[in-house]
């Protein structure tokens, strides 16, 4: 049934210019193409980059005219799983079912790998964008915020700092926006952008991308409780074991999954309400319930 | 002696727009903040956007039209470093005469720190540079090629890799261009690029940070080896018991001090050259003979 929900002909553009991408770096030494490419090419289910194009195409726009800046999102957030992977900081063994990064190339190595997607996420937009270099700029600003101090690194130091400690409902909230929200939100501001959306469309793309982002988190929470280490291809029940601060864990499984079902159909008024082809973001949206991994 | 050679002028402006700059996160999480300002702060002789701003000013811009772009290239310095001083790296306690980002802040926090300075970096360019787009864009792509998985970073993984094992000079060449000499490029040519440089200007000046970058290279070797570790502010002799690959492991001392002083000539020659005002560009390639640290 999946495939009829999530975009799977998305997917294979993105993955299909991964692959030409990183052919620029075929000179680069072997053991970080090899580490790169292992994380790179892992079988996630690009949302963000999906989701790029996604809003590309409700707005009319090629897909390919947005996949540099969508494809570079993807480098970012497999840089940030690879980080967030070693051993300092979430000691994971499990990635979508195979071995982290560090745990075949060692961490030094890891490290590098994750350093490297992100110098080569800016390079992929510098180099591929064919729009006006206004756009290009606001695309990577978008990014640049989302990815930095204020964005998914200062959501990674809040986990990091408040494991096992106790936290507001107000700090868990932003420190998953921070985390994941914002780099999803760019992902949608970016294929907006590049498409020359209206203002009325970026504030409403915006508001969807924001509950789609919280969403996305909560699903993905309670998938680490209720699912097994297969199924999520990562360790299941990582978060409880480490003391995690969860959506979960403050709210409990029912309440977790009904702000989760809320979210999700605010997103989907907000696109429904916007003339546009919203087909794909809609089923998206309902993806995020039905995911189970 | 030493303040007539090296432009501290440029380095209190660096400095002043750095605290500008840093401000920008203040509502980010302290700690990540903190390990940010520890590092960024740490007396460092600002080489690189020093020779973006003596390039500026050699061609007769304003040092403030540079600065941007000259701090971002320092921020990702300050990142390389705090990655490479890592356990799981070169585990180096001692920087700048001060303990390592991690030592004080933990591995996980300066994980985090290293990357989002990465990402404040194009985040400064892109908020405060004010050039054209394209000049913008073309900056950009200078310092995410020599930061990226053919610059920087190859570098380093190039080092990691063969620590311990033997390397041709051809390879350590090229490790030594990538690991150091690439950003130090990066930050010539792109002082060169918002000042309109001509592309016979942007050839000499790519040839001068070529000389430059090695000569730096050689020299900090050569420190490792000569120097208290109170001198250089890090643990010296810190390669030859690593194992690394030095220019005084391959070439000898003398050898090593003979190409560094090459390499200060040739560069002095080729900006002697050119029509433009030469004399701080003249002083940082001879203080690189004479520095201490």
């Amino acid at each position: 049934m999946k495939k009829y929900l999530y975009p799977d002909f998305l997917v294979k553009i993105i993955n299909e210019k991964l692959n030409i991408y990183i052919k620029d770096y075929k000179t680069s030494p072997e053991i970080l193409r090899k580490a790169i490419s292992y994380s790179l090419k892992n079988g996630g289910k690009r949302f963000r980059p999906v989701l790029c194009l996604a809003v590309a195409g409700s707005l009319g726009c090629r897909y390919e005219d947005v996949a540099p800046t969508a494809c570079a999102i993807e480098l970012i957030h497999t840089y940030s799983l690879i980080h967030d992977d070693l051993p300092s900081i979430d000691n994971d063994d499990l990635r979508r079912g195979k071995p982290t990064c560090h745990k075949i190339f060692g961490e030094d190595i890891a490290i590098l790998a994750g350093d490297a997607l992100f110098a080569e996420a800016f390079n992929i937009i510098l180099k591929y964008q064919q729009s006006e270099s206004e756009k290009i700029i606001e695309a990577l600003a978008e990014i640049g915020q989302a990815s930095g101090a204020l964005g998914m690194v200062a959501g990674q130091t809040v986990d990091v700092f408040y494991t096992g400690k106790e936290i507001t409902r107000r700090k868990l909230m932003c420190m998953h926006k921070n985390k994941t929200g914002k780099l999803i939100i760019a992902a949608v501001r970016c294929g907006a952008i590049l498409c020359n959306a209206s203002q009325g469309h970026m504030n409403k793309f915006t508001r969807y991308a924001e509950n789609i982002g919280m969403a996305f988190q909560i699903t993905d929470d309670i998938l680490d409780v209720v699912s097994s280490s297969e199924d999520i291809g990562k360790t299941a029940g990582k978060d409880s074991l480490q003391n995690k601060n969860t959506f979960p864990s403050m709210f409990g499984m029912e309440k977790s999954r009904k702000i989760a079902e809320k979210k999700v159909s605010e997103a989907i008024n907000i696109v429904k309400s916007m003339e546009i082809n919203s087909e794909w973001l809609i089923k998206i949206a309902n993806f995020l319930l039905l995911r189970k991994s």
